[in-house]
């Protein structure tokens, strides 16, 4: 895709005028926004480096494109969740890039997988991209096929290494988070907990059940999961399911903000106490975790530092280097009000 | 920047030869991705229709460069807020440019204004971008003159007339919105209000101050106007030196879902009833204000209408129509449980 250096660039022509990359443009290309002067002097060092007026459009395009396509999954569920996790991640790259003067080619689909497949497809055929950046991998995902068919076209995905099998990957730390909460709510002496959990299509519900039911048989607990989507009814409806039983749990894990929230707020309004009988942890710590009364424990993370991580990837690819799979930074977990030691009753 | 289209494009030749555009792109640069039956059609299809071999990169390029350059600002405030809003409005504008083949170049900066400025002006140089969307603009802000200074350039502002001046705008409705509050208050039988509001450079904390007053004084109401960051520790502060005078308001309009929640929090924790003795109200609804108790009363609009709204601006601008500055949406007030009638002490 990209073609050896041989042109002058606009950055070359600024840095040997001395003056910005927006005057040598402006210069070249005829426009107002500088001086006459300026013109003059940036039209002589333009024209000593091998600059030809008629051919200004050509020998002024860098080779590269100087951008990172991504593709954003969007739905009409309440998963504000998602949206936040984007902008940080998104400001993240953003950081990485600027100084590297690449942007950021977004579009975002309600079309699912298969719709940002078509678009990463196009810009793989047009070389309009120098790298992409692939978010949100459901199982199955047609994205997989499609950068394994084309291995030309630099990619990073966020995803779990046993889904990208090879592709390069900045791989979730939620295996880890899982067994994290688990060992917290064992200390605090929860033998008996359970999750209310995302819809199982997503690779990371699938790889916090397992590692969630993992860590709890080690240690001898009891864990029920439910699924279902990141609603508040669902939250709501399935934290009463839980308490339903004779013996319910004295501790639930929530796969978001939203639905722990919602948990919280179901189980005292039934008047269970929150922390006293019920801990509630949520996943994905937010501004609703401490606006929530009690504040939310939760697993919190620095989504921005992914975005870094992901562009430095993208970048040292973009160089030429072989890049391999990292893990992102590991969850912390933020203990609030939620949480308290089991009572003995 | 653009030419007349005497080019065929990759479109012209898909259609043509009833094959995808990623497919007519794979055969003419000689990539695998198609079988060989169709490369040689579309080859033969490509020939017939004047596209040369050597020439390939050139005449399979079209004029316009089919992106919107948008520079997101980020602070380091607890402002999710602004995060929200931005992807909400990303999505709404994606909805629009998706069917016409158009993709968002984002940048994101933390260096302000001027920093977006630099940006728009290399954007405008370059001829990166065939059009601009402009968010947060403060006053005195060095892009109004620069979008001035190249008419030629094409933007929409999402601002206030009043600041604009003329340059296409998609204006807040924080006029109307505020004396919807005023009104909604005095009918709750409050006289007596308070502002938290924003920092004093933001163009919408002005607007909303002004006509808060206006309306207030329309009414025979006071109004006590305090500014801050959007931060809780402003909000918790704020809320508390309005409730140390002896004649303190009744009712407090916060200009974001965070110093509302803090604001609401501290005046409970102090023994104030909200909304028994103090009502609460929020501007910019978010999942923040349904998470807290009581769930806010809140302002809410419908962010994604605003990139809706707005690509479709500019849209028209890039198809040569001349556009006139158009209002947002209007402000939906969403009452919950923290406003009251005042109580009769």
């Amino acid at each position: 895709m990209t073609m050896p250096k041989t042109t002058i660039t606009i950055t070359d022509v600024a840095k040997a005028a001395g003056v910005s990359k927006s005057a040598v443009s402006y210069a070249l290309n005829g426009k107002p926004g500088v001086s006459d002067a300026t013109r003059a002097k940036v039209l002589d060092v333009a024209r000593s480096m091998g600059w030809k007026p008629n051919n200004a459009a050509k020998s002024l395009s860098d080779a590269s494109t100087r951008t990172i396509g991504v593709v954003q999954l969007v739905d009409d569920a309440e998963n504000f969740g998602a949206g936040m996790f984007a902008m940080d991640c998104l400001a993240g790259l953003c950081q990485v890039l600027d100084p590297r003067d690449y942007s950021i080619t977004l579009r975002m689909t309600a079309g699912g997988a298969h719709a940002a497949c078509r678009i990463h497809e196009e810009w793989i055929a047009s070389g309009a991209v120098d790298a992409h950046l692939i978010m949100g991998v459901e199982l199955g995902d047609p994205r997989l096929a499609l950068f394994r068919a084309h291995p030309e076209a630099k990619a990073v995905f966020l995803s779990q290494r046993a889904v990208t099998k090879g592709l390069p990957t900045l791989y979730s730390s939620d295996d880890e988070g899982a067994r994290m909460v688990v060992r917290y709510l064992h200390g605090l002496g929860h033998r008996n907990i359970a999750r209310i959990a995302g819809p199982e299509e997503y690779v990371h519900t699938i790889t916090r059940d397992q590692a969630t039911a993992d860590e709890c048989s080690k240690l001898g607990m009891r864990c029920t999961t439910l699924h279902g989507k990141y609603l508040a009814a669902v939250g709501e409806q399935l934290c009463l399911a839980l308490l339903e039983f004779g013996d319910s749990p004295t501790a639930i894990v929530c796969d978001t903000d939203v639905t722990a929230v919602a948990a919280a707020r179901a189980a005292i309004a039934r008047g269970v106490s929150v922390p006293g009988d019920l801990s509630i942890v949520a996943w994905d710590d937010s501004p609703s975790c401490t606006s929530a009364t009690p504040k939310l424990t939760a697993l919190h993370r620095d989504v921005r530092s992914i975005g870094v991580k992901a562009g430095s990837m993208l970048l040292r690819m973009i160089d030429g280097e072989s890049v391999d799979s990292e893990p992102e930074d590991p969850y912390q977990l933020i203990e609030r009000d939620s949480t308290a030691p089991v009572s003995e009753a």
